[in-house]
């Protein structure tokens, strides 16, 4: 077990109703003008920027509104974001969405108080944020984990860079998590809510080799299985309250850094997605992420095959075979492959129906190792040929 | 599942060597003067505290010492302390030692800017405390929990009453926890911490009848493994660090909240416990709970034979009787009796060779349901007749 830090001073505020009070706990704070953020139509439609806006009137809270965040949220929205909050000096960041409306929050929160800094050196790690606004949140889909991480991945349109990097300041004051905020959320997204949730635990759980780290592992193996049964119980009644409150808890634990503390931890398949949906925008996160980590998984598994076997017995209910832990091994990648397919969710990059071309699979790769200046490290290392190998097979 | 709040801005700075660097942390928080609270020779004997105060003086902190907790910590002591610390005009409180040390100092922190209440009215939850000094600690006992904890336990010699409350000012800011400072516990208090740390999550996991948990459920019986096996081999081999980093980590993990969140959370078993070690404090709290446990399962356990079960087949691997359920809850008991034996811990008032007299009970109940003005809600709601039953029983 290596050792390690763990601070999350992030206030959950967890249940039924919970978003009704939102004006409470921001005046609590003391905040004078916030600004609300948001995406598109859906939490209009929805009536929740109504509550909210309500609430805030109700205990005297100015704002001002800022929407239009869109999957892969980029750098120019939040540059504007920034500008909008110096111009109303706002004191503090409502973020009300999903994964991709808290990081562009996290982005301009980081930008507001250093504007003599290009912001997206803080995503080259050419400059690091010590001062950042306080930020919060309404979540609405279970799936980022954002709400209450440390990380932040933003698109840069030039060139389509798509970066992350993790800082104490993305930390938010308090996330408000109202499973039936999630109701609404289609099958389709729910699923890729599914894949991410369950790969920010999987690839902390499987991504370096790091020894003896029993308790670490015992909690990402019952997260796992939880979401597990949850996912599917969303997908068949997506007004499962029970279910969705599973996802929403399993979504914030599974990258808030529990499930891999002690451990070396990697995710190279968030990096190869990255590219993925860097350079195709219309892919969903967790589509992406079904449709590379079993190839990944299968690429990588001769590595460490007693980590993998231990994951099939544990979590996948598969019987050791002592004589062939790799067909152990294979065995809970096969069901985990069976558990995407049965969301719906795509196992091939074919299956993403997203039209990408075999030729830009080199570029991806290219890309993913910032032209030869870096390797993936994990229980495989990966430079650019394995990651184009990996590709290929995911094709 | 019933809406929560979860929030524990601790900082958990957690390996091997990390005490080394307490001056450096305290500095970072820009603290000036703080007051080193400990408990007997121990931490003198093994050089941890010269350690600490080599840190502190490398970093120009000054210091006040306060030494003196015994198990069971005191009011009168802890009043103390608060003079200590007005008079030494200190900023800042850092306990060195187990939960009773950690809760002396939580106590002392509370009363110090709030000289004009009496401290005990907050036990008694005639007042709370609005303010509070900051405290961190660096742990030297896995067992209580108290390092992360939003719990204070204190003994009030007038009249031996021993009570507890929850408070966010008991949140330390930081909790610097290396397992090697736990090699030195001996083998009888290194099984008080399991079975502590065990009852954290098991009061949680048994303590109401809330529905559907499912992820809590999850991260509790993946916890109840890990420390299963780390306390086994910690028993073996006092040495093991991998196995005191599970305890360390898990005794923070158990009694933080993360493992009762959605539940109704009662703790039937250490108030219990409070009154036989609150009525004769030779008595170790974890022997204590050792010895009432397994007789208030094999009590309680009928009014909710299904979640009982479900210990007994996911924690200790009993094969589920579908016919006859009880027979696997009873089974499961069976065998966490037989765990708490193997680690040398007593499982009856008696095996505790403490001299406790049988016409004590009634008084212990008595004082538990605090004078006929209380019952403690549960699987089964417990007056004073069912106290007397359970203490009997555990006789």
């Amino acid at each position: 077990m290596n050792n390690f830090e763990y601070y999350v001073p992030t206030k959950v505020i967890f249940g039924r109703d919970t978003q009704k009070n939102v004006g409470a706990v921001i005046k609590e704070y003391g905040f004078h003008k916030i600004m609300v953020h948001y995406g598109g139509g859906s939490v209009k439609k929805s009536g929740l920027l109504d509550q909210v806006t309500a609430s805030l009137k109700e205990h005297g809270i100015e704002y001002v509104l800022f929407g239009g965040v869109q999957p892969n949220p980029t750098l120019t929205l939040a540059k504007e974001g920034m500008e909008l909050c110096r111009r109303e000096e706002v004191d503090f960041i409502l973020a009300v969405g999903g994964g991709s409306v808290i990081d562009s929050a996290k982005c301009i929160a980081d930008g507001v108080p250093n504007p003599d800094v290009d912001p997206w050196k803080f995503f080259l790690k050419e400059a690091v944020p010590e001062k950042a606004l306080p930020h919060g949140n309404i979540l609405t889909i279970s799936a980022a984990g954002s709400e209450t991480s440390q990380s932040c991945v933003i698109t840069n349109e030039e060139g389509g860079w798509k970066r992350g990097f993790n800082s104490v300041t993305h930390r938010p004051l308090f996330a408000i998590c109202n499973p039936e905020l999630t109701f609404t959320v289609s099958k389709y997204q729910t699923g890729c809510g599914t894949v991410d949730i369950m790969m920010h635990t999987l690839e902390r759980y499987l991504g370096g080799k790091t020894k003896d780290t029993a308790l670490t592992d015992r909690i990402a193996e019952g997260l796992l299985k939880a979401v597990i049964e949850a996912g599917a119980a969303a997908d068949r009644n997506p007004e499962d309250y029970e279910a969705r409150a599973t996802l929403m808890w399993a979504g914030s634990l599974s990258h808030n850094d529990l499930t891999g503390l002690g451990r070396d931890v990697m995710m190279q398949v968030h990096q190869l997605e990255h590219e993925l949906s860097g350079m195709y925008p219309a892919i969903a996160h967790g589509a992406g992420l079904s449709a590379l980590f079993c190839s990944w998984a299968r690429y990588v598994c001769k590595e460490d095959v007693e980590r993998f076997a231990q994951l099939a017995v544990r979590v996948w209910n598969v019987d050791m075979n002592f004589e062939n832990p790799m067909k152990t091994a294979l065995e809970g990648i096969d069901r985990m492959e069976n558990f995407f397919r049965s969301l719906g969710m795509p196992v091939s990059i074919g299956e993403l129906n997203a039209g990408v071309r075999e030729e830009d699979l080199e570029e991806m790769a290219d890309k993913c190792n910032l032209r030869g200046k870096r390797v993936l490290p994990g229980i495989k290392v990966l430079d650019k040929k394995e990651m184009v190998d990996i590709f290929h097979m995911a094709y």
